[in-house]
């Protein structure tokens, strides 16, 4: 039997990290929380433990914390989800500890206060300048964009879709299954240029959110 | 009682603006088909007539066609359906005819033959692009990046919602009409910059359909 992956997000308390661990966790992943803060860390796998026993009969969800940067040595795949403001200095923080493995990076550049704005980053993507700062060897992937994190955490089925951008076509699947484990559907989007276009599509959601009160995400359609 | 709205069509034999031409002949608008070649201009305005006429009972649909720049003189609102390549040129050719006039351009920035692959123009979007060679004194919008013109052109039902950017708040409700009346939902997105969201969409949908092999659109969702 394999050993099972390790799941670390960096940046794991916040609202779009602990949703995505504590879906993980349901499914029977195991996750691992990171933070900055020990405190906080261990505060969220609390949380989602306690969340998450409800859901599964036999089996104790496997959720453990730590510093963002021993969660990064530690997890076999990385998803980065920190605001924009913050994504290069955590990169360059994890930069030694995710080398030859799979990142996914959730960035989208808002600019706030004018985060209905579309800002495209100088590199095209936030995720072209996440493989910048990480280097060659990473295995860059984007996902997650689009999904309200409210929604997200709640556990409620999600009416939505990801979009998944990555270079590296071998590892593809190991994303897109993480996307169904957090119970959407993942449709790979082509490489990390492309990830301009869900970033993108982030401040009109927002800018389409303010006018209809209401938190709308996008689904694929035309598929028969 | 009003004069109905002209809409003109730059561009108006493309599977593009012919299908829409033929939505909107459809939903009793009037349409004038424009093209560089005026033979071509009649040859879709006939068959869009004949096309339309089967769906109505009493009335004529109204539907003419000319040379381009007529067209954008005469018209009230200006839809412009032609290849990135030719998007510089075109607009150019019809600035001075189409001041004070609400001009919806439909340009995604592809460069054939990575029509797979996201490019965001030095402005910034395609639809920034069409105001900046148009000046300031043109109502520009852009919309119907993300329709697939076969489907358009086939009158079936459309399963797909349209993003609508611009600058100019007092007009969206005549080109959200639009939309309607082609037989979508519209929804703005916010302002021209915010177009790329929608322009660079049109690539990962290109990258998706070559991996499902079918047309796939956006809908949004969430909105209860």
């Amino acid at each position: 039997m394999n050993t099972p992956l390790k799941i670390g997000i960096i940046g794991g308390t916040g609202a779009l990290g602990s949703g995505l661990a504590a879906r993980w966790a349901k499914a029977g992943r195991y996750v691992v929380i990171g933070s900055r803060r020990i405190e906080s860390a261990q505060a969220t796998c609390e949380s989602i433990v306690a969340g998450a026993i409800e859901g599964r009969d036999n089996e104790a969800p496997r959720v453990s914390y730590g510093l963002n940067v021993d969660v990064a040595r530690d997890a076999d795949v990385i998803v980065v989800t920190v605001p924009f403001d913050q994504q290069e200095k955590t990169l360059a923080s994890i930069r030694e500890f995710v080398q030859g493995k799979i990142v996914i990076d959730t960035t989208v550049p808002l600019l706030p206060p004018k985060v209905g704005t579309v800002n495209v980053p100088e590199s095209g993507a936030a995720a072209v300048s996440a493989k910048c700062i990480l280097g060659e060897d990473v295995k860059v992937f984007s996902a997650f964009h689009n999904v309200a994190a409210d929604k997200l955490q709640s556990l409620e089925e999600l009416d939505c879709d990801v979009l998944v951008f990555g270079d590296d076509k071998d590892d593809r699947p190991v994303v897109i299954s993480l996307v169904e484990d957090a119970g959407m559907r993942g449709f790979y989007g082509g490489g990390l240029r492309n990830s301009i276009a869900a970033e993108a599509l982030t401040s009109v959601l927002i800018t389409i959110n303010r006018q209809l009160k209401c938190q709308t995400g996008i689904r694929l359609v035309g598929m028969h």
